[in-house]
């Protein structure tokens, strides 16, 4: 068992990683302080893990919410559902939210959380590799039609508690989309992890295998996200590859193709752009090669350009028209530059042609 | 003009009351570092003050959603259909929200920049007398079936521009409402300032007559709020006649009876449990008059009794099943306590029987 200690700005909390913590969560969290527990999880990892977990829970008053598993649950609808929920249960300001799954349920359930009351407490027990970045930080938020977290706050978790015991039923793809975002920190952060990461394949991985790289990735993560936490600065090194990423996302329709499959043509696109912007060399193709044969879909139509441009337009980063995103001067040295898009469609045909090419060259 | 400066946990702000103000916005505001204004008001200041109000605001790129006047405004819907406006103007983080409206537009315009792309600036111009209360401190919300201001978060604004030119076409009604919270923070700070404000009618005041006690009010609230912003501890003094006053409001329906008309309810209320509680004398009687000779509709059925009490049950201070009340020791000095359903249930009954003989006595 590992211990990570997060500054926010209102609080300090743990994240906490080991095998089988789930099932002691009082150890972690003082159950005994709050008045209701309220248990909001997906229907995939209720299946799964819900009933003994829910059990474990030495508390009188435990309710539960699962909703349907997957992106398009962080609506509006669903928010809502989750509060009338919270509130028909006579959940008070001394209530404790748990958000149990991955992204998806850390995201709503800590809006929930943000805006039950004017804000409750609520801890994250993720259950996915990608949840590691979700979890850390306080981002939470719901999608918009108009665009992914558009609706959402700063607010963190009292507590993380990561069961890696969780993560051995992973789906190939949801290994491969948390995989990219460690593969993101170590980019942003750290060549030699970086090159430890893309060593060898994903399938040759147990889950545990998983751990030093999620503890690394959870390390970086906090380095930035104390540094800053509104994302005035630093913190927007984090988005590397998600301008893209997100706008790819949008477009595929949420739910077709994973997030960090998403974000891994992102970041190949951001390193290409690197290197058009700062005359540099990075391992582009390298890594556009080990996610192919890790058979991430890295795919962009020339005919969808236009489409990705303006999802890229939707972006919370977008400052004054300018899109901004991360580019690297070094693996290790993120910096956020703004494009225009006509410079960015222009980036983006010449990215597609050069895949092209590496798709020739097998 | 003068201006009070309240330190919230995020930043510090000034809250500038003058006459006209409201039209050199730009001396209080760099309106020329943000990429948009938003300006959220309703329909009945956007008749009055709306056109003039945009028009003098020195920024390109200005947009304005009115919504319908009076509280079923702040509802999850409106509160929605405003998110996608701010997004379909194309808003982002540096975009400005301006709250232009008593306490219903200031809560939800707020709270739409609380959750906006994770929270953007915004400002309040408040237009009531009863929006000095809620345009400091930062509590931001709409309100659930289940009860009113149930989600929300604390969001303090950058800057609130109090113009009192605004007051001079306030309905009595709102008049009322909002002094009845003015008195509220006289009895929890100022024996001397609530005398003072019982002492005429408020059919003999002006509009201008209003600023002393406006300005007396907003740095009793802003010493309160910079000492406990989140409501830990004495923050929750302010809600001093609020549980039975929003239990009221509920009951007859929001827009029925004004907030403050409520809440004078509540005040004489809380006066009254006070009286029993530490065996003391209070004020109680002669609020209560004078509330009656300025047609404050002071009037509570028996028959409701049980719909007060299941309404003072959902409010956001009750605590693992005691409803708590801020009760005055003496006039100045608030104090917290709780009470279980029966005891309230006593106390209410006991309380429109002496209501009722008050009533007699003329």
């Amino acid at each position: 068992m590992k211990s990570i200690h997060v500054k926010a700005s209102t609080h300090s909390y743990d994240v906490t990683i080991g095998k089988n913590i789930r099932f002691d969560l009082s150890k972690h969290v003082p159950l005994d302080q709050y008045s209701s527990v309220f248990v909001i999880t997906d229907e995939t990892v209720h299946d799964r893990y819900g009933e003994s977990f829910v059990q474990s829970i030495t508390h009188d008053r435990v309710h539960t919410a699962i909703i349907p598993s997957g992106e398009q649950s962080k609506s509006i609808d669903q928010y809502y559902e989750l509060l009338t929920k919270a509130l028909s249960y006579g959940t008070d300001r001394k209530g404790l939210i748990i958000a149990f799954g991955g992204g998806v349920v850390g995201d709503i359930a800590g809006f929930v959380a943000a805006t039950l009351l004017r804000g409750i407490d609520y801890i994250q027990v993720p259950t996915t590799i990608l949840a590691h970045d979700s979890s850390v930080g306080g981002k939470v938020a719901i999608n918009h039609p108009l665009g992914k977290n558009l609706i959402g706050h700063f607010y963190a978790p009292k507590a993380v508690i990561y069961d890696v015991d969780l993560l051995k039923s992973l789906p190939v793809h949801e290994i491969r989309s948390g995989y990219t975002e460690l593969i993101k920190e170590a980019l942003i952060d750290d060549p030699i992890l970086f090159e430890q990461m893309i060593e060898h394949s994903l399938s040759s991985k147990s889950a545990e295998d998983f751990i030093p790289f999620i503890q690394r990735g959870i390390e970086i993560k906090k380095r930035i996200v104390e540094e800053d936490e509104r994302e005035s600065g630093v913190r927007a090194y984090l988005n590397l590859g998600h301008t893209l990423g997100h706008a790819i996302e949008a477009h595929a329709g949420y739910g077709k193709i994973t997030h960090g499959e998403a974000v891994a043509i992102g970041l190949i696109f951001c390193m290409y752009v690197s290197e058009q912007q700062f005359s540099i060399h990075l391992p582009t193709k390298k890594l556009y090669q080990w996610f192919v044969k890790n058979e991430y879909p890295i795919q962009l139509n020339e005919a969808d350009i236009e489409n990705y441009i303006s999802g890229m337009k939707k972006d919370k980063k977008v400052q004054q028209n300018r899109i901004y995103m991360v580019l690297l001067e070094t693996v290790g040295k993120p910096v956020s530059v703004g494009f225009t898009t006509t410079q960015l469609t222009a980036l983006l045909t010449e990215f597609i042609k050069e895949m092209h090419t590496w798709e020739q060259e097998g």
